[in-house]
């Protein structure tokens, strides 16, 4: 009896959750798993915000506002001009996470049907939310060869037909670790005023700039308050990734408006979680200084090691904390999955993200895998060293 | 420049967040406002569950599990049997709120322009839900006058088209406070398997059961396993709206496997609640035992009262926190506003939800109210002391 319809709606399955039951097989075998699949960082969550939910004074646990509280939302904004970013609070609505405030924002922008550019490799998640949403995602190429610098605009312009309503970046990028330039954020505020379309960034990591790169907002960008839509996050900032606890902010009215009734609908986001990010907005420059040292020791070294191998192609990442490698294999979902199945050196194995499901054009990405740099130094090293041995072996 | 397109998806506005800032500035000019029309309890959350997220030992907040921990939905799985329910871990996701759950649930089995029959008045924010997902809600009328007890079978065949795929149903019902039978969920049993439809029960009132009648879960039926799709949550459970935790529960393979997907792409449920609700499931049953006296006691009193108003008809609810009642007013949506803005008893007055809201048929439901059951018997009296005298004075 197939009671789902063949045509019912077909959600993506993440391309980084379809190894895990290979990884939980090799670990019932006894095998050391490095993961530098994951994006869930080990760095600890400042103690602020720790403390604050085990103080917390509640005899109700109650809903919370559908956006947030003034309170959060107004200091959230002190920390946004602590960045050169001004907004209100009433720009701002809080989210469960990233991840709704890119539900709410792909939602209250669009009508089923409509599309959505976006530069690929990206957040594979984009493909479920928009899925949920109805939403078709159309996308453009970036290269490894240039790091994924953003394509030529002609590229984007190419794609668009009445059905767009937005472009979506990802800055800095999970997958690529690139971080845009003030020209690139430039070169596309440009062409979405000239085609009256939304600018989604997905700044989740902001904060995760690297050689003095500066972080260029589009909410820094002028001209661009009716188009301009950011996305962001606790998780990565101050490792509370279950928190759940993010936020969408848009000068645009009509745009908090429909997303506020999203809000509405689901009535609140997290209470505990809400005063844990309350808290953590007290924590100190020092903590953001070492996590920051902490990422730039271990890419250094990871693309160092990296290097090391043979027919290894590494995009430097200046941002977040993955990276996209090129490997000297036809596929990675194979190999990937032969890592985990078949290799192991000394007991231990290692688990990559393959690439083409970051990649929306069908038949692309199949020798690149996404590298997260979550680990500790020495365990990275390690992580390296079985990759070259394995595709020596896988290769042989 | 309107740059959200004409043609945008419709988000509707919750029928009881709009009347907030007429409540607001009711509050602004010293007026007390009892609050009828939220469905928030101001019972005490279990300190069994408080006292778990105060001692919690985490250093670093986490993703936990996109389907929620093994331990959790093993001892979930447990607190069902208790209801007879039998259900496996693996039939279990949690998600977010019973809201998530709804979103996961429209979204799992319908294809954009699908449809899903609710019999009303309904949940209103059931329209929110379907309007994100691009599904269609299809109504079917329950009245007032048989306490909105099940609508006959036909009325739900004769909307059944090869668009539809679910019936929803709120069981005890919000806003109707109808508690359906057992015989009543065997014809809808018959019917979606008879037409090959899933039939979605949104149970989150379970414990809220008056005057000895028992819940029957659409999960106790037999030969439904394809069919039935049950939504939980916390929430009102356990007085911890703020948590943010449900669970959707299938024995639907392929429904799990879609739903797991949703799950996935938005990472986890939020931890330090996942804590909480673990921890909630060790409330002692005296704690549920007090909670239905008080409900019952309050829902006695406002039926008395409110059937001392001249012109008033009462649902008699069995279940839930809520009642429908029928007011001599045209227009309840006037008349609620014109309570917060014109209307005052000795510095006080009362807010209810306007019940048009809860319909989806247009122009159907604008003599009735909901009235959440939410304060203390003191409290209560007072409200509807209000009512009465403000009936009074906006028919005169
Ligand atoms: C680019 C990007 N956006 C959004 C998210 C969603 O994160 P969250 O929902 O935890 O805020 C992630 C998580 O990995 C991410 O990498
Ligand atoms: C019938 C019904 N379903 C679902 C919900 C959603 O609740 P939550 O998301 O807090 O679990 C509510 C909340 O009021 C409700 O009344």
């Amino acid at each position: 009896m197939p009671i789902i319809s063949d045509k019912g709606r077909k959600m993506p399955e993440s391309p980084i959750r379809k190894l895990v039951p290979y990884a939980e097989d090799a670990k019932k075998r006894g095998i050391n798993v490095f993961h530098l699949n994951i994006g869930q960082p080990d760095i600890k969550t400042p103690q602020v915000a720790l403390d604050a939910v085990k103080n917390n004074t509640l005899e109700i646990l109650e809903y919370s506002r559908s956006e947030g509280s003034e309170e959060y939302r107004t200091k959230l904004a002190k920390y946004y001009a602590g960045r050169d970013i001004n907004v209100d609070p009433k720009e701002i609505i809080i989210t469960t996470g990233g991840s709704e405030a890119l539900m709410f924002s792909m939602g209250s922008i669009t009508d089923t049907d409509d599309e959505i550019i976006i530069p690929e490799p990206f957040y594979a998640n984009y493909n479920g939310f928009a899925t949920a949403s109805g939403v078709k995602v159309v996308p453009v190429v970036s290269k490894i060869d240039n790091n994924f610098a953003l394509p030529p605009i002609e590229d984007f312009e190419k794609l668009i037909t009445p059905k767009t309503k937005a472009i979506l970046i990802c800055n800095p990028g999970n997958p690529t670790g690139y971080m845009y330039s003030k020209e690139e954020i430039k070169k596309l505020a440009s062409i979405v005023r000239k085609h009256d379309l939304f600018l989604i960034a997905d700044e989740v990591y902001r904060e995760f700039a690297y050689d003095g790169a500066e972080h260029y907002s589009i909410l820094q960008e002028e001209g661009l308050e009716n188009n301009a839509i950011v996305i962001d996050s606790v998780s990565k900032r101050y490792s509370m990734c279950g928190a759940r606890i993010g936020c969408l902010i848009t000068r645009n009215k009509e745009v908090i408006n429909t997303a506020l009734k999203f809000a509405q609908a689901r009535l609140s986001p997290p209470s505990f979680a809400l005063i844990a990010s309350e808290a953590a907005l007290e924590t100190p420059q020092s903590y953001f200084d070492e996590v920051i040292e902490e990422y730039v020791e271990r890419r250094d070294l990871l693309i160092s090691e990296l290097h090391k191998i043979e027919g290894v192609t590494v995009a430097k990442p200046q941002g977040a904390f993955y990276c996209i490698a090129k490997l000297p294999v036809k596929n990675t979902d194979e190999f990937a999955q032969w890592l985990l199945e078949e290799f192991e050196l000394n007991g231990e194995t290692v688990m990559v993200a393959p690439a083409a499901g970051f990649y929306s054009t069908p038949g692309i990405g199949y020798d690149q895998v996404r590298i997260a740099y979550v680990l500790k130094k020495e365990n990275l090293v390690k992580a390296v060293t079985i990759l070259k041995e394995a595709l020596k072996k896988y290769n042989a």
